[in-house]
């Protein structure tokens, strides 16, 4: 056993709620239990953290809850996490509760800033990547992300229907400020026409042809997907200048925050489960500030530093895959 | 057997597409079949009655579409048939087909149209109810309005899932341009802390007192309903004049074409064979330019004209059930 | 005011769970709260009655429960309510927590025991339909009805792939002990070939003939639905019999309690909120014995001596119009 | 370009339907298309091939189908396909219709099968895993795997609703008949008390000694997950042994063919997509006889004969994972 085994830990959500983070805290609970540590659950984030509201966590009060999207503790986007004098403060709460180390299910922003508090202050933190965008370092999928997906499908399915039944095209703008990943596989999964992403320049002049073609192959109506992060401004901004364009009338959808939501897929649970035993075994061996996460189908753990400092690359092959595949 | 049956009938759907209309299709045509009807599948609604095109429909041809959302026969909101022009055209088509009489699913704008398309030509319409609004005067409701909610319902479990974990209140706007129906509704089904509509002023110190009273007792999220055709201004205008007044945080959500599309819930799909079926029975009874309903669950039949020229209640019981049944 | 009003009322479910008894739970409660009263819940149904077990509740106990299935209550099939000594336990157990009215859930099992405990005893008893089977007299729809009816639906749209991809005959079977609601609802909506319910005598002869008039035309799947308190003995026992009779492979499904479960639909929530917020208004009006209910969209008060001893009519002209419409 | 460059290739599913198969072969057509082959689809399986049933698809012909359970192509278990005769005759089509290449979407039984094929008669076989067991040897992933974990999941969280207002242990029976893939997914993401497969011997004492461990605890509903092919016997066998065993009531669901069919997941139309256009980018680099599959997030090629002689190896560890997070 190594020396500096965490024997009382907390556990916190930071920024946006993914679903799988009920059945990720469920899985650190009760693993945590069943190795003899004492779990804390922190209210709202770090700005809970910062309050000092945490109360003990046992084995029952995480039962029924693994289907339950949103996240029971409560999250937030606490700006003090990014100030000195925040991160001193969320120290010196982890001191007085006599916390050994402190488990953060959170994106990148988070993991910037927990990799500060541990820089500055000593604090012992370990990630888990939480967030429906899958833009953290260090992990093939982050929680969330295939809920989001899943819900974002279901939803251009629905349009589609109306789609083919006005013989329009649609613009469909789903999540992602700085990551194309929801779009490209909502727009492959979704028989989409097009996908627009940040990580690409969007040439709208393509994208006409692209819909003229289909136009003449007989083909009136399509989805189009746009990342709501695509620098040519969002679907509202983009429809207008393709619809000036091609001369067509248009519809546009934003699907928003009900990408969040939900009860998680199997897939989100089932990462839940194995990232919260992941964390619970990586402090029973000793490790500190490192993310759990699952490369290639293994459990990995990835220096915290290096998740703050490194870009998730977006398989841009799916892009690529879209065009082909399409009409 | 009435003198006057109709012994050939094409049958369209008009205006925006609502989830039912492809089993009422199915149904017309089976029922059609069986009294030794001829049906015509009209395409694209109005428009594509005007350019003739029209196809001769059997029984296989609307097998398997009764789960699917959207219409096979394709829609459009016609101008030319608010023209005198644009009327008489369509009754030179139906002429020229040799059609006795045309069954159209749509909303109350369609079913003005078909009045003035009867009383300036001499035409035999028949209307069936069929708009996610469910603001057709002369039925309890139309094709399209339970999936309709059943759908912005399933949006706001997911989306008060993030409204629990963030502790903000989220403003939900729903389809509805002059009827608050799907408001009511799924503010009533989605525990919303609020519901504003078109049919009653929207008083937003009120509203906004009903928040902080929520607050007061510890209620820090909650999902006020805004219908899109609110005189107030739709949600993101409402959002900021209440954000405003009592300075919180807040997000909005525009769900959109998502309420439109899907495979049609179990109610819509019994109601379009009810319909369907009891179109086909009017016709062979002789009956002319009424439409068929559903009042307190038998089937009835109203004047088109009476259709086109009154208006439905909504059901304002459920604004008064809404605000006694929130926290 | 009346004189006998009820000022402390208790709440139990009894029976199967059916969805939509937390959202009346909740009007019940919050309701009752607002017209001054005390609520009391009970734990599972009459047995947790005769053992005591209820606590009070207020308006924040029963918030985030609308969209839940199940009761959160719990709910039993107590044998004892059907004895003499049970009811005389059940009345004690009223007397002594000061209850002036007990609001029953449940279906027309429970509402038997209840009018009994209500003669034997003169305890006061208010009954709200629940149960997915929908054979409760003096009331169109009972709660979960429409639930169970789109889950199985759902099933049953999942199983008509497989069977047009096998071309083969499923059979499934659907809840329905003594009723063929469930059945035809679902066999009308789901586009079955044939529903089999045990309200009418199933001719196994005419079955085969249908099915291999589908065969002659071309079709060599179909979903036969059959309720499974079917006078022929269930889907297996008909599927061989017919297998046999017409010599084609086939699959059955028996759908079984997943269609009790999961979140109300829109209808579900919506009558459960009317019907728990009538009931308060109907003990305030000093109404005693009576059963609540909803018929041709109207709230109706039906005596529980007479719900105990009518028979609430299946509506067989779904049978005929699934059979007008089907290939 | 490789020599032997497939110039025709015809395209086949076998065995069970499994979603994502229609998003697949929309890929293969298409990407088929754009590599200047012809495409042919064979109907019913192997059986279809044996009688010539084959028409060619272009591109427009798998249009609307990305989102759609089973194949529309039909599928069969053809018994021919294990006799050489069988085989025979299906070479023969193969010659006949100028097929250079066939595209073998099936299991592990399918690729015994079309391996035979190739190892008697020289024909050129591709294989692309897709059923829901996920028990083919060479990937990751099966396509419909996702999908009916997520179905079969979807339906435990509605008995679970039932499970805990009836207080009772749910039986719940999912398919699996030689892998118990399923059901391990299915149990740690609904949060199963057990899960019982194949792989594994069954301890009845045991699993009776974890209920009561949970009775004693307070908790007395519970669901365990059993995979049809367990050696114990099946959810009713099983249940029957249990409930003499520790005297309690207990329930059984046997979810049957509802985990077949439905709208497949975004992963399933995501690998029906990758591996469609990884089957066709194969036959255009000259590949022979291997199937195509994912493992650790890129695409594989694994011998048909190796397919065809190794098992799959389940993931035991998510058994333990399910035992160290029960209540």
């Amino acid at each position: 056993m190594a020396p500096n085994k965490a024997r009382r830990i907390a556990v916190l959500a930071s920024g946006g709620d993914a679903p799988g983070m009920n059945a990720c805290l469920r899985a650190v609970v009760r693993a945590g239990c069943d190795a003899g540590m004492e779990i804390l659950g922190v209210r709202r984030g770090f700005s809970g953290l910062i309050a000092g509201e945490m109360s003990a966590l046992g084995r029952r009060d995480v039962g029924n809850i693994i289907q339950r999207g949103g996240i029971v503790l409560g999250t937030s986007r606490c700006e003090e996490l990014h100030t000195p004098e925040g991160r001193s403060k969320a120290a010196r709460s982890l001191r007085e509760a006599g916390v050994d180390a402190l488990v953060v299910m959170g994106g990148d922003g988070s993991f910037r800033g927990a990799w500060a508090l541990v820089q500055e202050t000593g604090a012992c933190c370990l990630g888990i990547p939480a967030t429906i965008d899958n833009d953290v370092y260090g992990t093939d999928f982050s929680l969330g992300f295939d809920t989001a997906v899943n819900t974002a499908l279901e939803s251009i399915d629905r349009i589609r229907d109306t789609a083919d039944s006005l013989e329009r095209p649609f613009f469909v703008e789903v999540m992602g400020r700085s990551s194309g990943a929801i779009a490209l596989e909502v727009g492959l999964a979704g028989g989409a026409q097009d996908v627009v992403v940040p990580e690409t320049p969007t040439n709208v002049e393509e994208l006409c042809a692209g819909l003229q073609e289909g136009f003449r192959r007989g083909r009136r109506s399509g989805i189009i997907v746009v990342a709501e992060g695509d620098e040519a401004g969002g679907a509202f901004i983009l429809a207008r200048e393709v619809g000036r364009c091609i001369n067509t009338e248009y519809r546009v959808v934003v699907l928003g925050h009900v990408q969040r939501g939900g009860a998680p897929t199997a897939r989100d649970r089932v990462l839940g489960a194995k990232l919260g035993a992941a964390a619970v075994d990586a402090l029973v061996a000793g490790e500190e500030n490192v993310m759990v996460g699952e490369v290639g189908g293994r459990v990995t753990l990835t220096p915290l530093r290096e998740v703050s400092e490194r870009v998730k690359q977006t398989d841009e092959a799916l892009l690529h895959l879209v065009h082909r595949l399409t009409h």
